[in-house]
């Protein structure tokens, strides 16, 4: 496939909140033309497992993550706008993560990664905006983790964003986003393969990757959106009198999950997954600030749109509200969309019909 | 501890819908007298793990799972109601189940326990009734698997139930609870002690017990009542600059989750917790009529009371909705009474301020 990746090799140490890596290299890419004056720069963050393609483009064709969104004529214009989104320091598509060599030892950094947070990632991508010129961006933008990181950008770097896109994110995870992501975490760890996060190439903990994806799955989703897919009235595949107790799948819903799952352990490395899932946990914007409303007050935004769903169960609809009304407390113009979107927490990666038409007003 | 329990030994055959026991044996408690008339009876089903012991008594002064609602002078006023309690077919405190020794082999049954479903929990209950002399219940009731198993009774038995109290219960399982009770059974499936349920009582599948208990019990509360628990200021408990990669547990709720599961992982039966768990699954009200609606219109009930919790994720209130709407169809008198606990689908385990005069009213 054509790779549309570009790379920033640091020099030298990188400094996180946690560790220090050295020579650490961070994957992007880019949509559009950057302006004169460098001012039409979209810097866009990830959620937990995309890469950094979040369009096609020329050099790869192939749809993104968030194709309806970023393009000539789309909501995030890239006639207007230079779009950049780098994939997540700490993940495995390109960025230096857990399952990277160290370039001091020559080994995989495993487990001697640094605990990973947000800050982190943020950070990376400020690097690599500024390697590209640009000083100020004119807007930090992601959804999910991609949110939190946006607002994490917003906050290390007052003055660097004049405006802040955050869709179904938080200023914090809420005790049951991190029960549901702990326990993923759990899951992972005790499959015997992951063997302290030394597993081998050939026998990575396929099988805790594959449960711990299908729990994230259940909560990205809504229970309306699966009552209508899956239909109230056939969820059941099994054969009548079919006495089996093999406890194998018998509900259309269980054979949905495990081919998605299946694939997704299949192309993303667990410790990476442990790492970025944890540092979704730990973010605070409490930290920036002694409270989270002391925090929103120091953004030096000018303007922001922060956009839930209502079916979101792992961000719900008073996080965003908690958002809104803390930048608006700072004296950012910040509108506030709750869309009346069924696919839960990954609405807005699915609802192009209701998140285009806002998304599209505030650019 | 004193212990309050008597048997049925089932005599003979025991036909369940998919398959058959020899000579069975159904755990019970009972509270109160039954009058001269045996029409006094409130016959209560159970969710997934309790035992029959529902309340207190003289030979058993522990605490029951519903101490609020039944005892002298309680909602369910054992002064003028005689209740029976059975512990479910296929559980493993008392009645007979996967854990037990099969009668024709003398070995457990494991695997080889007929395919459970709430219409065999509905049918054993139904014999003791028959043994006590009770031709016709007052009230079948129950909450969750109880709920559904309850009214699963009243539509195997016409007739056989004036009354129905069916608490954050549904006519059938929604595709979300499916996911997250199969997710559940495949962690247990997937610990190696598990051995497709031979495993031995020395070394059984504790840590998928434990994980799958996490998880169902994340399912079981809601996210606001976590928030309250542990607060939106205090969940981190790591201390700062801890850069440990182990992975252990930093938040409250992970220890809180931690402590619960591990004690219901030393003390329930994995094969016992997949039967149970699959046959809240395979429950279809629609079974026992064509559709739920015309199931609904057969239970030949005077009057039901159907309660919700909004906070309720497994069941939520549209289910509870559905339930009452479908027997008011049906020429029932219902008392529908959508409650606003916090607690999720346990609440009304917990909740006495709220379930307790409700409950009253309707007895």
């Amino acid at each position: 496939m054509a790779d549309a990746r570009q790379y920033l090799a640091v020099d030298g140490l990188f400094e996180m909140v946690d560790g220090t890596l050295t020579t650490p290299t961070v994957a992007y890419e880019t949509w559009g033309q950057l302006d004169k004056q460098a001012s039409n720069a979209v810097l866009l963050f990830t959620g937990l497992s995309p890469s950094a393609h979040a369009a096609s483009s020329d050099l790869d064709p192939s749809p993104g993550w968030w194709e309806y969104m970023i393009g000539p004529g789309r909501p995030i214009d890239t006639d207007r706008y230079f779009v950049l989104c780098a994939n997540s320091l700490g993940s495995c598509f390109g960025s230096t993560g857990p399952a990277s060599e160290d370039s001091v030892t020559g080994e995989p950094y495993r487990l001697s990664f640094p605990k990973l947070r947000l800050e982190d990632i943020a950070t990376s991508a400020h690097l690599v905006a500024r390697h590209l010129g640009i000083e100020q961006v004119h807007t930090v933008a992601g959804g999910s983790m991609g949110g939190m990181t946006a607002l994490c950008y917003a906050l290390l770097y007052p003055g660097r964003s004049r405006n802040l896109l955050a869709v179904s994110s938080a200023t914090r995870s809420l005790p049951f986003a991190i029960a549901m992501r702990s326990l993923q975490r759990e899951i992972v760890r005790d499959d015997p393969n992951w063997q302290d996060g030394t597993y081998s190439r050939e026998t990575p903990p396929t099988n805790g990757m594959r449960l711990a994806r299908k729990l994230g799955m259940i909560t990205y989703r809504s229970a309306e959106e699966w009552a209508e897919r899956f239909g109230r009235d056939a969820i059941r595949v099994e054969a009548a009198g079919d006495t089996s107790n093999s406890f194998d799948m018998r509900f259309e819903v269980e054979g949905y999950l495990e081919d998605r799952a299946i694939k997704f352990a299949n192309g993303f490395d667990p410790n990476c997954y442990l790492y970025l899932s944890r540092a979704m946990d730990l973010f605070d914007a409490a930290d920036h600030g002694g409270s989270v409303a002391m925090a929103l007050a120091s953004t030096g935004l000018e303007r922001a749109q922060i956009i839930g769903a209502t079916s979101d169960i792992l961000f719900p609809p008073e996080q965003q509200i908690e958002l809104a009304d803390g930048l608006t407390g700072g004296g950012v113009d910040v509108q506030f969309e709750l869309l009346d979107a069924v696919q839960g927490h990954d609405s807005f990666l699915i609802d192009a019909e209701r998140f285009e038409p806002v998304v599209r007003r505030f650019f």
